[in-house]
């Protein structure tokens, strides 16, 4: 099956060529996709021309328009009307393209999403969501940062779809989803922790809730699928990443301290590297929003083409595994089961 | 100065062999430390009677009750009245002990210490804060767990708690204080680290306030102080001592994975060892109970003699250093610059 790929030509740090370099190496992995490629065509087509196989499965529209990388959400909503990021957007609900992928401004890509797409029906707010490496199997985490504030309805549809996308994308039979907290036992946590887990676990659907899980549990792959709010998970991530990054700094000090451990860097540099082949957060790059309806995949803007061919590989999986239709059943199967007690209710109150 | 520090002879998972081996430690780094030790007779006269240098600096008092490692925080606080927790917290309020410690149940711990110390002058709630390693100095981060719900006279009071440790215990002479956030930007976050944000940068206050940090300025270092809600610091500690633990096994994988990686390690190991050390969290034990008044410090309930003694030397420090009265005369002086205003204020509404 084709799939066609909407491309912000001109997000992120270094675009458009990490856009367009991407763009050839995810093709080169998967022959079958197609782009529909917006930004300023006198940047772009060089690019393409460079490299005729990308050329031949890309279409270039172009715009002279994008969103700045400081851009205020609001301003690049009624501003950017004509920007890349906006037009890529707009392909994908007009049906010219499955899937958005942008390495621009972050709340401007889901404002815009929002903004065109809409969400899907029965979740309130879309949530971004990412893969990272455990001592076990990847991790789902979700929200990043698209809602600071979250009530207990938020982070069930949070699990809910954070399931659907472990199922779907990491291929797992039975994902097991843990609500983070400051501690395991039922009592711990605010209200909107604790209301969510009783949701969770009262929930019409099969989904494999673990109960409460610590900050610690994330790196450990304890469970498949991580929920929290958008502040809590956006810190947790930046954190996981600070600490990574700190790690190998210390680790560079340390080979670099002596001739006799430079000479052990040189005898272990093939296993450092597949570590840091391991680790490579451009091999998890894409975060996913998820809830809105369509497929929109947001690139670390600082990535390079092989962290922007990963965006692309995660919108085209995505789109493959068909899984906003599935978080849509999933959703639909909580109303059902739902309706009946709701009429009750409903009845009830008529008798009174 | 002598110290005397109350030791909850019974806490935490190896107690109460680490407790009495860390105070030994302590002891020798610090040789006018005087310690009371709080539980059963039966075990601990063995272990003193071992170390005749710490029976001579050391007053065992006998109790044969205390707090379980599982036990809810307000059974602990009904039933542990006779417990080596509690009276090690007694023996601060009555004046017997200048700070107590133990690695035993955080959250009775902190139930007990908050009943029987109270909070200080001016401040609402205590926060539960620890040291980090980071790219440059260590860097305070607080509150770690003991209040998940947060307003923002509460962060800015652990503001001002965090900055005076800073100052005193690390000795800088003007601590830098950053507010965790999603972003920098001033318009990011939710309503409470705004406020909190505009309440630390119109305070009376000579606090280095540096706005907000997000997760990865807390291993970079980039402020010495980080200040957070107890749900977001307790996800951010255990996330890095996740993330620790994830990179430091898949290194020892990566050595382990061939002869020629195994002879790397050899040649690496002083270097390593220096590194692992750096980042030993038994260097970092000992958080701090602040707000409460008196000084209190938790040991990691499944740390060893070391890293009890750092504890111990936490503990100590926060003692010499008179930390408690300086955060009394902060907060003084926050108050002090509010009541002119209160004062018009009444003033005017007599007026009208």
């Amino acid at each position: 099956m084709s799939v066609t790929i909407a491309l912000d030509g001109m997000g992120g740090d270094h675009a458009p060529g990490i856009v367009v370099e991407g763009a050839a190496q995810a093709l080169r992995d998967t022959p079958d996709l197609r782009f529909l490629l917006f930004g300023d065509e006198a940047r772009l087509r060089p690019l393409l021309d460079a490299r005729p196989d990308l050329a031949k499965a890309c279409e270039l529209r172009h715009t002279a328009d994008f969103v700045a990388g400081d851009a205020r959400p609001s301003a690049a909503l009624r501003q950017g009307r004509n920007s890349s990021m906006r037009l890529a957007i707009n392909a994908v609900k007009d049906g010219h393209a499955a899937a958005a992928v942008s390495a621009g401004n972050t709340g401007a890509l889901l404002a815009m999403a929002m903004f065109v797409l809409k969400t899907l029906p029965g979740i309130d707010r879309p949530a971004l969501a990412t893969a990272m490496p455990t001592q076990r199997k990847p991790v789902i985490i979700l929200d990043l940062g698209a809602n600071v504030d979250c009530d207990a309805d938020h982070l069930f549809q949070f699990a809910v779809m954070g399931e659907v996308v472990a199922r779907t994308l990491h291929d797992i039979a039975k994902p097991t989803v843990g609500l983070l907290n400051v501690g395991v036992e039922e009592v711990k946590g605010d209200e909107v922790v604790r209301k969510a887990a009783t949701m969770l676990r009262d929930s019409p659907l099969q989904i494999g809730f673990a109960g409460f899980v610590e900050g610690n549990d994330i790196a450990a792959g304890s469970v498949d699928v991580v929920v929290t709010d958008g502040f809590t998970g956006n810190v947790a991530l930046k954190v996981a990443e600070g600490t990574v990054g700190l790690f190998a700094q210390a680790l560079k000090d340390a080979f670099r301290s002596s001739l006799t451990s430079k000479l052990a860097y040189l005898l272990a540099r093939p296993a450092l590297q597949r570590l840091r082949q391991r680790f490579d957060p451009r091999r998890y790059n894409g975060a996913m929003f998820l809830g809105v309806n369509g497929v929109v995949v947001k690139s670390h803007g600082g990535t390079d083409a092989l962290g922007f061919s990963a965006a692309v590989r995660v919108a085209a999986n995505l789109v493959r595994q068909d899984a906003n239709r599935r978080i849509i059943e999933e959703m639909g199967a909580v109303q059902a089961a739902l309706e009946p007690s709701a009429q009750m209710t409903a009845s009830e109150a008529a008798a009174s």
